[in-house]
């Protein structure tokens, strides 16, 4: 046992049906008297009602994707421009990107009210594109002091964007077991978050608010674990291969995953006991392979675009990123035979 | 689910034989220049070694049990005298409580170096005494920034106080399941916490190291865990005896705890389950039994001067601070029967 474990501050509210009054007590607590209000077209129903119960300097709607560096300046002046005090962004990963580029040059505090399971609400990293090249960066600036979640406000998600959404947050969970920086509390959360998506996210399929709740808070867990941790094995195939190919985000994490967790179950005892205790299987492989199956996830790269003569090219990219202390030692040859695997859809051995 | 959890910022690093390199970089990480070492006769030689690598302006040993406000004074006093700009505390609960005195009224910033599994170093509670009377307090000023577990520190600690102060940090992690402020966050810790004092304790009496640091690692998620989830019914059982009748602390807390668990078990299904889990047996109460035995745990009030006359007074005392959302609904009658139970050393039910 040798670690330093960094705990960040942050206030999280489960509030069914009660994001505004949530809201509310948050700002109250924070003194804020002129709130940026940042919410895109989708959510403009709920950032209505809690613009009734907080003061508003600015409303802010021009949210874009990967936030490009002119957006990003757009919203830092429209928050000098009204002298906001204080940010509350409602919305997925692009509208709490929006609100961290504000708050890495102002200082603002940032209250979030998540609408997906991406989890970047619960990171203090943040992201800025510029002609398509994306720079990120670690600032406890931008970590939300208070993050919201109202299961009524993903209850109209897309079945299948939330099941993606919701692997996502598992594969951040498994890659924490043994990411760089992994230690035994990261490990902890991760397997509380394991625990909370497989319970959760079969029942998202049928949009019970217990189930949506339940996967919410795997999916703070989890990207709380994997912020501490890094980015490990898992992360950095599927960084390599939607970089270089284009792939799909969530499918590539949802049919890699388990090729990487039976890759290095057997050299990671505590990991692998964790994650079986998690799901309540015999074995961590199990424990996956059933969620899988009870949410129909992808199986095979090839199904999204990737040739089988793009492997070679994927296998050489891939094999300098891998952390090096990864528990399975990684060659050239078990990395073909994983991506090779994955890109069948066999079985993951 | 429908809760807040407050999570506070602290960095916590375990660092076997190397506390005084870890303090060493917590300062220079605070940019501290004159640090006022707080540290009693008995941690003289760890205090010494990190003398050496920090830039020390005072060094104070005048450190009183229960923090009585006079000692707090004189504390401050010198902090000022000296223009201290940090804290080290080297110690136990008392070396600790002093240093948040301090931080109380000044804010300086604590490196906390635990000699005990007091768990003092991992919350924001302060406490005071005066004339015999004990205020506490919670203040985020007084959290520690930094926390430094160097198991060696605690290598010549006596066995029994040892144990003692470990089954305490158990009963933190127990109690913390159904405390009024419990949360699902607040559990899963403590389960992580249950999970290595079950592993940690029993090879603590060997005088193990790892066995330590496993202690070591489960009382401070105990004591994170119950500075958010507030004092259960285990605990306002504990403090009320341990006032009316100047019972040891340690040995009433390792009585009463399977009679508390058993009593609440049967209507707190999940913490039941997660308790279980984290002993890794069939049951909680099982689990609970099972560690006990190994550490030759204490058994019966009456082994500590409590008269079974006394008992229906205690029932009075207590039946009032039972909090109201206890799991299972105290009556004078089950209460008078667990406290029974308690005092004779009976199994509990």
């Amino acid at each position: 046992m040798d670690f330093s474990h960094d705990t960040l501050p942050q206030r999280v509210t489960f509030a069914r049906a009660g994001a505004a009054a949530a809201v509310a007590s948050e700002i109250a607590r924070l003194d804020a008297e002129r709130v940026m209000l940042i919410a895109g077209e989708s959510a403009a129903q709920p950032a209505d009602r809690i613009s009734e119960l907080i003061p508003i300097a600015v409303r802010h709607s021009d949210i874009v994707m990967h936030v490009p560096v002119d957006a990003a300046d757009r919203a830092r002046a429209a928050a000098a421009d009204h002298d906001a005090d204080a940010i509350v962004c409602i919305g997925g990963g692009s509208a709490t990107g929006l609100a961290k580029a504000v708050a890495l040059t102002t200082g603002l505090p940032i209250v979030a009210v998540p609408t997906t399971y991406a989890g970047s609400e619960a990171t203090p990293v943040w992201g800025l594109t510029d002609n398509r090249h994306k720079t990120t960066g670690i600032d406890v600036a931008v970590l939300p002091r208070a993050v919201v979640y109202d299961a009524t406000l993903l209850a109209s998600l897309q079945t299948d964007l939330a099941v993606a959404s919701g692997l996502n947050a598992l594969a951040h969970c498994i890659d924490a077991m043994w990411a760089p920086h992994a230690d035994p509390i990261d490990r902890a959360l991760a397997g509380e978050g394991i625990r909370a998506l497989a319970s959760g996210l079969p029942r998202v399929a049928s949009a019970g608010l217990a189930g949506i709740e339940e996967t919410l808070y795997g999916a703070y867990l989890a990207a709380t674990a994997f912020a501490s941790a890094g980015s490990g094995m898992h992360h950095k195939i599927c960084h390599v291969l939607g970089g270089m190919f284009n792939l799909p985000h969530a499918q590539t994490h949802s049919v890699v995953l388990p090729h990487v967790l039976a890759f290095n179950a057997p050299n990671a005892v505590d990991a692998a006991n964790r994650i079986a205790t998690a799901f309540g299987s015999d074995t961590a492989s199990i424990g996956l392979a059933q969620l899988r199956a009870a949410v129909d996830a992808p199986r095979a790269l090839s199904d999204y675009g990737l040739a089988e003569s793009d492997l070679p090219a994927a296998v050489e990219a891939i094999l300098p990123v891998i952390p090096s202390n990864n528990p399975t030692p990684v060659t050239p040859e078990n990395l073909a035979a994983l991506l090779h695997a994955a890109w069948k859809g066999d079985e993951p051995r």
